[in-house]
């Protein structure tokens, strides 16, 4: 059985999600990010870089939400979560989710976690101002450029939406209106009206 | 025919190797960034995001080294640049290419880009001197804790192993000895000894 260790609304929500949407045979395992449960060394063994999400599989463990969302959708091929005899479709998936672990959950990160690249409060404070245009302006690029619809990469339901999704739960935290985005927003509203996804939003709240 | 879309000592510098080291039929493209040509129409055009790498295919375009890189592998499978069939290696080799697109490479980035997360020339100061810290304990990690060796993921030379070639070429400027990480160290001078890798560094020369 797969095991997922998570984190309330972390990004290992995203992961959390495409396991339940593949039918998957998971146990979730919370981590108490706030007691800084992820840095003590039982947690360390697991992952050493002491974040969320990881996923303990009977060949080992894996890390980083587009290795394990990929992986659920290689061992899962019936789901659909990508198109995995495409090697174009399956570039387009990853660049759009690599895009979403590399750039837009990075300027989303400056808002609380400052003291990864700086140590001045005054730096810790100029990069917070500055989330609500920088995660603006990624949303934006996406509602213009990236999003297919009705789902991510077009007809057919992906891993990218669960993904999507997670990062698009974190904008009014971030200071930015859904309203913003109408695709995004119609997105987010449908992702929450899947089952799926309410039973984990309920593990998570 | 392939066409990639590249800048000299950028992270492009990755695909540019995969590219060479697959055989594949390409042809680059050098995008002046000190003029910004990134930023003007007809790049944005290419790619909306003013970034590169980007890949032309006979089917579209193709943006983020992770997706290139795995691209590469998945059309080019005689060359086994990646474990294809097997689905927990290849989610190993994603977390290790996430790892370096999302923390490494965004670590790095602090040193000259910290416009991107902040305004303030004190907040730019205080980035580019955390910068050896935060870069040098991903290195660090990977030394520990990621590496397989001899090539990144074990005996098989795969895209793993230009991608991280790729963003140890900048340790120096980033304020990092090298021989702080002797394996990486090591396969850092075995990369540069391979002919594709000799014959791409002289077109990012």
């Amino acid at each position: 059985m797969l095991k997922l260790y998570f984190s309330p609304q972390s990004c290992a929500l995203a992961s959390h999600i495409a396991l339940e949407e593949a039918g998957a045979d998971y146990q979730a395992v919370r981590v108490d990010l706030a007691n800084g449960e992820q840095r003590q060394s039982d947690y360390l063994k697991i992952n050493p870089k002491g974040r969320v999400p990881a996923l303990v599989t009977d060949r080992g463990i894996l890390t980083e939400t587009p290795a394990i969302l990929f992986y659920v959708a290689q061992t899962h091929p019936k789901v659909q979560l990508a198109a995995l005899d495409d090697p174009f479709e399956i570039g387009r998936l990853q660049a759009f989710i690599s895009y979403l672990c590399s750039t837009v959950h990075v300027a989303h990160a400056h808002r609380i976690r400052g003291y990864r690249w700086a140590d001045d409060e005054a730096s810790f404070a100029d990069m917070r101002r500055k989330v609500p245009q920088t995660v603006g302006e990624c949303f934006q690029l996406i509602e213009r450029e990236m999003f297919t619809g009705p789902w991510v990469m077009g007809e057919r339901f992906s891993i990218a939406d669960p993904y999507l999704y997670t990062l698009t739960t974190w904008l009014e935290s971030d200071g930015i209106d859904p309203s913003r985005f109408p695709k995004i927003a119609d997105h987010r509203q449908r992702m929450s009206a899947r089952p799926a996804v309410a039973k984990i939003l309920s593990a998570h709240g």
